[in-house]
């Protein structure tokens, strides 16, 4: 049995590619950092890797994380400039037993130093998103609210090996507008991602600020430790951060992740409307789900053709320059 | 009935501090600053702000963070250089919904821009350190590990004030030799700390790359909630991650939390000799103890005043430059 989850639709092309790797036996490191690095890599996703959309001074910076679940090997990266795979050095600095989690200039040196490709991350189509919201804050003369924008945010992967390994990873360019050196949940072990081989991985995604605030990952993972089932353990504890966050700050951000267990069984919950995700293991080919509330609980159904259709039109539509 | 408690001796006039602030009715938030900043302004604590040991580059790298526990506002910074007290940066930080944890130059220069006192944080006796280090490093021909020094290591503080606010706060300078960029668990909400007046809070002191693996502080609340003392709280979670580290990785790095509860109950637990911490409330003199194990369990005693003269005595010794 192999099985791997992965947040978004754009997880899909990652997963199916990374998946046979899986099938052929292969390890769940390789095969997270496979289907993220092909993620990173697509310029249309403007929320991870190449393409991603830059922060209030116009530079893309991103975070990534790694973390496996059978040698508890860890290793993260934020808000690092230029490296064309942060997935790739989150992975890299996992193999030691200290200086596992680098930030800024010092993360982007060592990564150098070890030979990463280095590229500027900003595309044309990044810079006229950032150009256009310019224009729309100065039409209005009112900076809009930083929030995690529908359909497109942090890939998160979760998966598991024939050889019963889990693993889990995340890779975003964060917040579009962010403050320079700004990270969020994605990087940081037990909100962004948790794994351990003898229970399962989770993986999350939404307003980081407020995912970290509930080590949801971590608490997702404990979860299925007390006997939970991945899909109640991921809806216990989004409803309970949410219940939590309501009570003591009045509001809540978007809060969206995904869990495997040990058998390869997969949770999923959010808070928002049309949240989606892929599913691929032995015996499930890769489908796309996307979710909808009902009795107050995250439910899901695949996603239509038109659906996908439309996905994959609204991301890689021209876009209209709002400021020529 | 107000609270205060603090890793190692260092935070002693910190907390003496800050504790008039506790019996005057004043608030949770501004006792933790104001205990930290004294101890990130005391230059003969090698391990906090100023005076704090150097990266592998001699630069001085600190993180701090700080949570409150009854709004659950968080703000962090993390690898941030010339900035006098990063705990007040945190802090600052938290008063926002979104960008509350920020590194690197990122961080420096919003820092900068709220007029947060800029300094050169790298002083006399941290250069003699780390000068020293070199030279023994070449004389044997060897890098030496990376690890926390016994009696320095990150401030960590919890507190309770009379409102029933819970709050904790962190500051470092992290392992010395450090990787440029490298981030341990004390910026990490959930790891190197986490808070909630309903019901206690907690931080940590040690190897920040094992402490994030068992999100210990969040552990350590969630122990309280579900119905154990600090005490319990704290000794549970850090013999859980010593045996998960240990069956994982066949290795375990220093641990050592603080916690208390919503009735100033305090609780500490440590898997090395000799962790010393502070503990004031208003019923209870400030007071050092000293840990000791016994029967597997962390126990303390009050520290003697030969205890106390020596680790001030050992803190400013002249020291020797070996590479002269």
């Amino acid at each position: 049995m192999w099985a791997m989850i992965g947040t978004w639709r754009m997880a899909l092309e990652g997963i199916e590619l990374a998946s046979k790797i899986l099938e052929q036996g292969g390890n769940v490191g390789d095969s997270i950092e496979s289907a993220i690095k092909y993620i990173e890599n697509f310029p249309y996703y403007k929320s991870v890797g190449y393409g991603g959309l830059p922060n209030e001074n116009m530079q893309v910076e991103l975070d990534a994380a790694y973390m496996d679940g059978s040698t508890f090997d860890f290793g993260a990266c934020g808000a690092v400039r230029n490296i064309k795979n942060p997935i790739s050095l989150a992975k890299a600095l996992s193999k030691f037993d200290t200086n596992n989690f680098l930030v800024g200039p010092g993360a982007e040196n060592y990564a150098s130093k070890i030979g990463l490709e280095m590229v500027n991350m900003l595309t044309d189509r990044a810079k006229i998103h950032y150009k256009n919201r310019l224009y729309e804050e100065n039409q209005t003369n009112e900076k809009k609210d930083l929030k995690p924008y529908i359909g497109h945010d942090t890939v998160g992967i979760c998966a598991l090996d024939s050889n019963l390994n889990i693993a889990a990873g995340t890779s975003t360019s964060g917040l579009f507008m962010k403050k320079q050196g700004r990270l969020g949940d994605s990087p940081v072990l037990g909100s962004g991602l948790y794994a351990d081989s003898s229970i399962g991985a989770a993986s999350a995604t939404g307003l980081g600020e407020d995912l970290m605030k509930g080590c949801i990952s971590y608490q997702i993972v404990m979860n299925m430790k007390n006997g939970m089932s991945p899909q109640e353990a991921c809806q216990h504890a989004v409803m309970s951060l949410e219940e939590i966050l309501r009570k003591k700050r009045d509001k809540c951000g978007d809060l969206s992740v995904v869990a495997i267990d040990k058998d390869g069984n997969f949770g999923v919950a959010t808070n928002i409307e049309g949240f989606s995700f892929v599913y691929q293991s032995s015996n499930h080919p890769a489908k796309v789900y996307v979710t909808y509330q009902e009795d107050g609980k995250t439910r899901y159904k695949q996603a239509s053709d038109k659906w996908l259709e439309d996905y994959m039109e609204k991301r890689m539509a021209p876009l209209i320059k709002l400021y020529e």
